[in-house]
């Protein structure tokens, strides 16, 4: 029998069948009227799941793409910048702003640490005169969730524009780009939207396109302005990834279907069961123990394992795909994603196979409770 | 009866089924296992395909992203670079090296002309101290392929690095990276390489990875040696469209099956039943009449008919997608392409569907030839 294998990682995720099948479609131009049809519903539906009225400009790219763009787009050389980083995602911001010049004033917080509001409001009154504060509402590496809206607030306070890492966010946990007023969301296809990797977005404000008329970093394939233009005469500027904005469509309105509150209701009651599956085997979570932490789960690895160990046996053995730790936290936490196409036994499939591994290795685990215990906390619609 | 489709365009051309199919598998973890083997075939296949022994870097982008790599790795502001431009893409070049700042010396031809190795030599004598020069291959715009070969041997003479844009040449007529000393040849999915777009190359020469240490222009997704260090170690940098790579694998598979000088033989003749066939039934050659130019073939609409109806009517009424002229060729030339996953019955359905389409516009066209005299051409294996 050919092996089943489980893809239960924070990104690529699972994708559903149907947005398979038009993968396998034949090739079709994208300048021809039935991909422009296609291209214009995707658009659409990427403004409605990024809750904007503005323009959300789609490239061909990994997520990283839509993150550089929001750098090489936003500035000029000596600009100031603010980023806060508590993982692996925002130490990318910093890089890029580094890599473009940027005086970038760098909030480096721990790993796996929450960002507080007014710790980034004294930050910027210290700073002063900050151009654009770069934040990660999802930091895949470590689990964490933060409060983009109050960080948001504080930002737009302090006359920055924002620009927010949404890549494993956006569709899974609540986030309202325009009544948050966040001015830049970077998004990926490969995360909660459900699709193959190789789209990745960035919805514009207004006030990020005036101050991208005034950037003057080089930039072509990631140039805003350029991308916003051809897509209001639905003309990608260049040769789009055609299966992939294909498949979006598909994805983007199975998601609406299900509603994305709905969806956010699913992501955190399947958050909040493999929690509860780990604690119960007496594991410790190394991300928040709080719904809104609905999009990964980090575990720390049991004193005298290695967590990259755990990720090797279960993808050997078991066929289970999840993820390790990065940086600093490599061997030291594994994580499991949810989000996407994921339902309740996904998370007891991951449990039970962290289960098994873990007692083979000899790790003092408490056995056949997890299981149970995430399908009882799947149900329990009650705020944690 | 669901509409029958014919994509006859010189990009995104058809995808075999075999490539379709691994499309819709389901999705894998970039740092899998699996993933690495097909990631690791797929760049030794490359190489294989680009005749060099060079690494090929790979992107999950545009083709006109690996232009800009191209662009942003070699260029300091105000280098001294030199761009050959007949067409389209020739401009493309043009107007990348100027947005990352060099002191652009644009030798620019007529739309369809063929760049002349001494005028190149001539160019570059004037120009003085030009540390790039940029180059197209197949000028899809205008259907000539140049002879880089000799292009490429004059800008070496002068000391030059040379780039290649071979985004609709790489598999479909001869290039050899390697033996012909082209630093950078650029590259694309979803032309002769039979794959939908959404992966775009570059290989490297040492000189060029040189130099790329030294440029100063901001990069990151595009930045060569982050891609070398990273290919490496079989981890792709960020995450590559996996269902992209894994058709990759397959179509270079099937390309090396065939054999490429078997598939440089096939596109020649394609092209040559092209041509054939077009002037059998009256019309004029707008790209040159010559076995190189094997990739698409230009045709000049005859007398009051505007080439853009040709192309709403073919695919309007037959479900037929060809391609109309760009810039100010809009409107007077239609683009046939024959590259990839060709064979001449879609050469003879490409006429068949023009041949129809002009005679009803009322045009004066010779009915009943072009198909025939196409089939024949078709056969003939000796050059012309």
């Amino acid at each position: 029998m050919a092996e089943k294998r489980y893809l239960l990682t924070p990104g690529p995720t699972p994708v559903p069948p149907e947005v398979l099948a038009v993968l396998a479609e034949p090739m079709i131009h994208h300048r021809a009227r039935d991909f422009k049809g296609i291209y214009e519903r995707s658009l659409a539906r990427l403004r409605e799941v990024y809750r904007t009225a503005n323009d959300v400009l789609l490239f061909t790219a990994s997520g990283t793409g839509a993150f550089e763009a929001a750098v090489a787009n936003l500035t000029s050389p000596g600009d100031r910048v603010l980023v806060v980083s508590a993982g692996n995602f925002g130490e990318r911001w910093a890089a890029l702003t580094r890599a473009y010049g940027a005086d970038v004033v760098h909030v480096r917080l721990e790993w796996g640490e929450t960002p507080d509001p007014e710790d980034l409001r004294s930050a910027l009154a210290e700073a002063g005169d900050v151009r654009v504060v770069y934040l990660v509402h999802s930091e895949t590496s470590t689990g964490v969730v933060a409060d983009v809206q109050a960080l948001a607030a504080v930002a737009k306070d302090a006359g920055a524009l924002v620009v927010v890492d949404a890549v494993s966010s956006l569709g899974a946990v609540p986030l309202e780009t325009d009544a948050w007023g966040i001015d830049v969301v970077v998004s990926g296809s490969q995360k909660a939207l459900m699709c193959p990797p190789g789209l990745a977005f960035d919805s514009v404000s207004d006030a990020a396109l005036e101050q991208a008329a005034r950037a003057t970093s080089p930039r072509y394939v990631f140039d805003w302005e350029r991308t916003r233009k051809a897509q209001a005469k639905l003309d990608a500027p260049f040769t789009p990834a055609v299966s992939l904005v294909k498949a979006l469509d598909v994805a983007l309105g199975l998601l609406l279907e299900e509603g994305l509150e709905a969806a956010f209701d699913r992501h955190a009651r399947l958050g909040r069961a493999c929690r509860e599956g780990v604690k119960a085997m007496g594991l410790q979570l190394f991300s928040p123990d709080e719904d809104r932490s609905a999009v990964v789960t980090a575990i720390r690895a049991p004193d005298g394992v290695d967590s990259g160990d755990v990720v090797s046996s279960l993808r050997d053995r078991l066929g289970i795909t999840i993820a390790g730790g990065q940086g600093d936290l490599k061997g030291k936490i594994f994580r499991i994603g949810h989000i996407g196409w994921f339902d309740v036994f996904d998370i007891t499939t991951a449990l039970a196979g962290v289960e098994l591994v873990l007692a083979d290795a000899g790790a003092d685990i408490e056995r056949g409770v997890a299981v149970t215990r995430a399908l009882e906390a799947y149900e329990s619609h009650a705020t944690v």
